[in-house]
């Protein structure tokens, strides 16, 4: 598919989330392709229709000078309540809408702000969407103190670690202060166990598995339909 | 009883556990005025007995200024594979050997070189072991970007959250610029479980219930006895 044909799908995929949006709103704002263009679609829809939100919170650097570029008010997660609608991307969804995200290393801030949402609709193309979480590596965020001990320990369990590096080769670290540890598995065949050994393991921060979370798909499909799937 | 009299139990216990100390162990060395005292001990088997330990990490920059004034060398927990040993106080020290620590605010590192060392030993006196967790708030590490949520999450569980704060009234920021939540419990009847719940709860980065860590704690009784408890 040539780039502008893929555009046109994402932006279809983009205005259906945007549908969603109401008035008087606090919304959470992901980051992405695809996100781009449903920001693009809320600054048309404050324009023309003089969409109003209650407030604005955001994942990414990037969609808050884009959100901020259309006269939009970016808060901080701590000065709302709850957010009520986020739409954000994922790096991988099944069917089950259980994904894998963190691939932009913001995997702490984007599950913090999806946990404190009443509603997580994501915007995919259909790259994206597997029977079942696999081709993608899991983001694990963990403190420098232990990662050394929590690499060896997922390399015995099997997970693969890789810490994930900068372009001149130096550990990247996150917003946090944190590094990243990217664990190489073929498939995820049982989410919420591997969920809940992270959960468990001393020295992790958080990771890429977001399960039970979202509550709504769109998937921009290649044939040029868009596809919702809701939970 | 008088502080003379405190200090020599005090001594006793510390006395103990550094005869658990051998040659050529890697040591992990928490903080507490018993600890000092262990320090202290340490210090003497160095000058007497030519006591040389492969490496020693510790937990506290007191504890470092200590351990560097009396000539060991002090390394990261990244430096080093595990611990053979880690001598530590805890805040409150159940039947099972359960503990919550964290009163000094170091819940994470604490727990990290803990779940990194082949045994733990803590030296605690009487006031500190209950029948069941009690008797001292629980110290929960929890990000900044979602502290508000949180804090109103634990208050809706009957946890009673409170930011730990600083002489001024600022709230205390951890070495890890994270704020500390201390849950006012009167009791905790099944550890696990809110172990468990913290452990889930997405931006808790740690919390104080050390479960299934501590192997042997040694207790200064009022009376002058020294008990030890093994797992």
């Amino acid at each position: 598919m040539d780039r502008q044909k893929q555009d046109e799908l994402k932006q279809a995929a983009a205005k259906q989330a945007a549908g969603l949006v109401e008035d008087g709103m606090i919304l959470g704002v992901g980051t992405g392709s695809t996100v781009k263009f449903f920001i693009d679609e809320l600054g048309r829809r404050k324009e023309e229709e003089g969409l109003a939100l209650k407030a604005v919170v955001t994942t990414s650097s990037r969609s808050r000078k884009q959100l901020e570029g259309l006269g939009f008010t970016v808060s901080e997660l701590a000065d709302i309540d709850q957010a009520d609608l986020t739409v954000d991307g994922a790096d991988r969804v099944d069917k089950q809408l259980n994904g894998i995200k963190g691939g932009g290393a913001a995997l702490t801030l984007e599950k913090n702000v999806a946990v404190n949402s009443k509603k997580n609709v994501w915007i995919v193309d259909e790259s994206k969407v597997v029977d079942h979480l696999s081709g993608f590596p899991l983001p694990v965020e963990v403190l420098p103190i232990s990662c050394e001990q929590n690499k060896r320990r997922f390399e015995a369990e099997g997970l693969n670690p890789q810490f994930r590096l900068n372009a001149d080769g130096s550990r990247l670290k996150t917003h946090y202060g944190n590094y990243i540890l990217d664990l190489h598995v073929d498939s995820v065949p049982v989410p919420s166990g591997l969920a809940d050994y992270l959960d468990h393991t001393v020295g992790v921060v958080e990771h890429g598995l977001f399960l039970d979370i979202c509550d709504e798909v769109i998937i921009a499909r290649d044939n040029g339909e868009i596809e919702t799937r809701c939970r």
